[in-house]
């Protein structure tokens, strides 16, 4: 006989509550949460299990606490003159921003965001018990300078994100947002570039504008691009001082021995990793020209996702392409549904079942 | 140019600290962090090695968000008729003991220990906003039910931790310790295994109390007796409940692929594993017969390290040791060191050391 979450002393502000989480079902076709379709190259695959190998030796000692190695492989992947001094990682970007909210959020403080945006940073902003402002997006989902920095100057919140391009939508969002909302803020803001890999190559990165802000945060994630989503590893880039903050509240030795070999490892193989990214953009394109051509209204994505309107009943769109094999995502923008970019079968899959509904 | 500590808007709370950590210092005999000092066996590796190997194969997913696989092998583990729905795991059992804060702490609740014990529970209890009450041990740092209860129904804490055996003094804790406080808590009662595996073998673990007590937790971790420090793996038996409590706290994704296999693997290969842990006691109790014959008065300890005490001047005898190559653990209780029982040879090189200095 087990007893019920209400007999429990838990804390009142988590009450009623339900666990964040796409549905993990095994469908055929999975392209609900943006994972990268492809594999790990086999030849690297190779590499990282000679890295963990030589991680299992001594397994039973404690690992890097300051993950050196790890550290100088992101700076070296970023480029743009970055030390390692200022390279901070964790078990997914998500544990990322949450060493930041701890640092620079909790009671009291508040952190913000344009919304529609990425949904942890409430439940994550919410966990530190600080507070969590919502601001708005054009009908586009786009953000301007002026409004962007109008809407953070109001609220002058502790933490801002910036999603770029932000997910759910795919939208990108300029350097000179970024710029202005830093110019009229006081707290940290975060550009959270999880998806960057899939932007234009001949765009700029924020990481072009750490140099003399020391209170901005560009994260990163090795789940996208690099197709490591089950490894977990986020990683961030900014100012030596806020890396010295974040030593105050992560768990001791928080990155595994086989994490920090894996990710090490994989990164020796960057150009390799993102062979695939091109073959994604390109399908990504190719899926919203065909929505286009279905007579839905896809947004401009900058990720490896599409997010489209038009769709008259999602929850019976959703429905019917889950009776086919195909998982994509509900996000709950109103007629609107969104996939993700997968392999040339995988897109043609979710196209096909699409236009027979 | 680097900005300092000082210019961010870091919380007021964390001004001044510094990160928690042993120093990690590269000696030949490292005996300051209680780990396993013997390596993983080769046939384990491999087989360790091969599940990661399959969990490579797909990293570019996202991994199980409910680690079914590892749960099953948890709960085979730990007997007493444990299901898989009984049990829940973390990286490290610092981030096991977050979750449970998380749940039942923070802001306007109040956690309680029996100082001097684990330096990280002020620390979690902290960083989630609660307030840390220190209660008191005997002089041997032993406790009795009826003091235990006394004061815990004092506090009235909202978590209570039980190190059995503690941390660092080694000291075990009567199951009747354990029942007492229960029975006066209306919180939440965390019993902190760690190091049980060392305890010996004919004692019952507090598993055994974990029928109709739907607050009491027993937590546990690989990092000690199966010597996987370097895996980070944490994990805790207690009612159904309390894990869909745990559920709601999470990151999503929180545990890797890669730990799941590890992790999972190592455990088809308990008694193995545990094949140390009688060569670990033995040296255990060889350090304290030596040390009580070199003048030292060595604390009874049913785990793999011994705090003893008569030190004179325990910073002398700690560089005294450390310019002889050897690192042991100075925990700041007045007049004790505490060493971990590491192989035959490092232990004898810590005693012949010793006795030299």
């Amino acid at each position: 006989m087990s007893a019920s979450l209400d007999d429990l002393p838990l804390r009142d502000d988590l009450r009623g509550k339900t666990p964040y989480g796409a549905p993990q079902a095994p469908l055929p076709v999975a392209l609900n949460v943006n994972e990268n379709t492809h594999p790990v190259p086999e030849e690297v695959a190779d590499d990282i299990l000679d890295g963990i190998a030589q991680a299992l030796q001594d397994i039973n000692r404690y690992p890097d606490r300051e993950f050196t190695a790890l550290r100088e492989g992101f700076a070296d992947y970023l480029g743009h003159g970055l030390q390692p001094d200022q390279i901070w990682a964790a078990n997914g970007s998500n544990e990322v921003l949450q060493h930041i909210l701890q640092a620079f959020g909790g009671p009291g403080r508040t952190a913000f965001g344009f919304g529609p945006t990425y949904s942890m940073y409430p439940l994550l902003t919410g966990a530190t018990g600080a507070q969590y402002v919502s601001g708005t997006r054009g009908p586009d989902f786009s953000l301007s300078a002026a409004d962007a920095a109008a809407q953070v100057a109001e609220v002058q919140p502790d933490v801002v994100f910036l999603c770029a391009p932000n997910n759910p939508t795919g939208t990108p969002m300029g350097l000179d947002v970024i710029e202005a909302v830093y110019e009229v803020s006081r707290g940290i803001v975060i550009v959270d570039e999880a998806y960057w890999e899939f932007a234009p190559r001949e765009e700029s990165s924020a990481l072009t504008l750490l140099q003399g802000r020391e209170r901005l945060v560009v994260s990163r994630t090795m789940s996208k691009a690099f197709a490591f989503a089950g490894a977990r590893v986020g990683y961030l880039a900014a100012d030596p001082a806020l890396i010295d903050a974040l030593r105050l509240v992560r768990l001791p030795y928080h990155l595994s021995a086989l994490t920090q070999a894996a990710a090490t490892a994989a990164l020796r193989h960057a150009p390799t990793m993102l062979s695939m990214v091109d073959d994604i953009v390109s399908q990504r394109d190719r899926i919203s020209a065909t929505l286009s051509a279905l007579g839905y209204t896809p947004y401009e994505s900058w990720s490896n996702f599409v997010l489209f309107g038009g769709v008259d009943d999602p929850k019976a769109t959703w429905q019917g392409l889950y009776d086919r094999g195909i998982l994509i995502r509900d996000v709950g923008l109103p007629h609107t549904l969104r996939v993700t970019a997968g392999s040339a079968e995988e897109s043609t899959a979710f196209l096909e079942a699409l236009a027979s509904l």
